[in-house]
């Protein structure tokens, strides 16, 4: 049965929040950014294993990086590492995926997810996928991932369940409301609510669902990729594929398939899960689950000497020795010929840095 | 008249005290540390510019930095660049500049300074000097150059003069007492009396003069340099000098010039001066002495993008791209593959950490 399902990994984020460890060139999806041994798409394909055999996983990205995801996923046939020619968020990505799979099996199901997440606990994580694949196996629904939240966290998207409508099989609810970045105020009443997920950028459904659903709510970004009327001919997984898909492209709006579709759907559920998730988003997260020394540094190399230095982030090139004596709260980041150091970690100001840093020394140092 | 003027420059410092920017391989008065154009030793070699011709030059230097010294002072003859066998503090030094020069003119004067000192103002140094060798010229003496003290500072020695034998015509004293360092209450009391100067390590004097006193306070180390003595035959300046010193320097003991003959003496006479000197020897001092920023930050490269940071030294290779953020009176030194931060500048501290890098990790990155 598992040959029905689809894997899309949406593997285009530039990740700029961890600068210069993440550079434009080698984005944190593409790093072994926890010094795991596997990059993130490396362990984003891992989980997904007894999901979908490896030809049935779809890797969207930009065309700049087509190169580096097909050599960290070698058993990934190389024709399933698709390059977008531009980057358009996440609906008309998803849209490419749709009809790719469609033209080659219209009864298949999918799973949409991001490259650059972290899961802790990977057989929670399958069992979560696997019993909402099996809700959207027999029902004309989109369903997505809610991740119990364990803090007022205003850096997410919060999905808001409807309590009385739940699948008792699966025990999958139906969506009340998705809801955009909340004040602290407002995430600690979802927080305190209990009826409020984290929106883990996961969604799950069957080629036919999600088809009607870019059919109904972005009927210009269908139109666009529906080769039936905009060639006439299905050009998908075939020679012709990229020259169309480029024009596509050329065309087509950004818009995210939140905004797009799941705000807009009526048949949208959500799965509550809790398996030990982050989406590694900022540069505490990344240190939250870090392997940390007993002054609290995490250290990405035994090259580190910390003298009287506590809850720091350190990360530099294996072969470099690296002395750090009396911080606290600190970021030591040395990548790809560029030094980072900074006495605090204030995420906000870290993005105004490298806003700085464009302007004063140029592109070429994202 | 210059021509019979010898410029002794003592080379041989290991410079830990910077490290990383100054490592063992290469050393502090190798390098160009203020970002002048010039090293230290060059810098030293161009303010005797005018003091003795370039094949009047000796540099008196560990074995393992002949080479390194040859290139930067390519007018002076490579022969002059002296390799020691062995680091026996700066008496033996001396003593071998001392011979070596007497050799090929027992006429001679000389002048013995460190290598890797700072001066700001040449002209009065060179005034100075010119005045102090007019005086040993004449009289039968130990000179030294006594730098009037504008701080109570501990890490120096100290020469108190005797303020009622001056010579009116270039305004040398004779020495009352050479001291070591002091604590804090003693060099308060040293800078309120007006009697004491800093010690330069500078030394001026006749080839006889300096054969004189060697022979008098030091006479086992004399007695080993001294060819009519040890072989009979004059081997300095011919082809068995090499061989001669290495026999030398394998049996004589390390004593410092100011314990060994300075403190000694009876003929000491110091003049005073204020050429804008430092013995650049600590971050404090390397940091007072650097051009520095709005905001207090000395930065060696265009490089550095300093953010919310205040009266920090950053200094790392011109092509790297560093980017410092919130922190205060912090050092961030990258250097030969090796990366120090560090939140305080604690010269003792500092010194304990390069300890704990030789222990840790091992001498190969000192």
């Amino acid at each position: 049965m598992i040959g029905n399902n689809y894997c899309v990994i949406m593997a285009g984020g530039v990740g700029s929040r961890f600068w210069p460890l993440s550079r434009k060139a080698k984005p944190k999806q593409f790093l072994d950014i926890l010094g795991t041994g596997r990059t993130l798409l490396q362990q984003t394909y891992d989980r997904f294993q007894t999901v979908c055999p490896p030809e049935n996983f779809l890797v969207v990205t930009s065309a700049e990086y087509v190169d580096i995801a097909r050599k960290q996923l070698p058993d990934v046939p190389p024709e399933n590492i698709l390059g977008e020619p531009a980057r358009r968020n996440t609906a008309p990505c998803i849209a490419y995926a749709t009809y790719k799979i469609k033209s080659k099996n219209p009864d298949a199901n999918m799973v949409v997810t991001p490259a650059d997440h972290l899961v802790l606990y990977v057989e929670q994580f399958r069992e979560t996928i696997s019993k909402t694949l099996q809700f959207v196996e027999n029902n004309d629904v989109l369903a997505t991932i809610g991740i119990k939240p364990t803090r007022p966290e205003t850096g997410y998207g919060y999905i808001q369940m409807n309590n009385k409508v739940k699948d008792s099989e699966t025990g999958i609810y139906k969506v009340e409301t998705f809801t955009e970045k909340p004040n602290l105020e407002m995430a600690k009443i979802f927080l305190q609510s209990g009826e409020f997920m984290w929106n883990a950028g996961i969604f799950i459904s069957s080629i036919k669902a999600m088809s009607k659903a870019l059919e109904k709510h972005l009927p210009d970004v269908d139109y666009l990729f529906n080769p039936q009327v905009n060639g006439g001919v299905d050009l998908y997984n075939t020679d012709a594929e990229q020259d169309f898909i480029k024009k596509v492209y050329s065309a087509v709006i950004s818009i995210s398939i939140d905004y797009g579709v799941m705000e807009k759907a009526e048949n949208v559920y959500v799965m509550p899960a809790d398996f030990g998730w982050s989406d590694l988003g900022t540069w505490s997260s990344l240190y939250d689950y870090s392997k940390k020394d007993a002054n609290g540094n995490a250290l990405n190399s035994d090259n580190v000497l910390v003298i009287d230095t506590k809850n720091s982030i350190i990360s530099a090139p294996k072969n470099r020795l690296v002395v750090v004596n009396n911080l606290e709260n600190a970021i030591v980041v040395e990548a790809d010929g560029i030094l980072f150091v900074s006495g605090s970690i204030e995420e906000k100001k870290i993005r105004d840095i490298v806003k700085k840093v464009k302007e004063e020394k140029g592109e070429e140092f994202l």
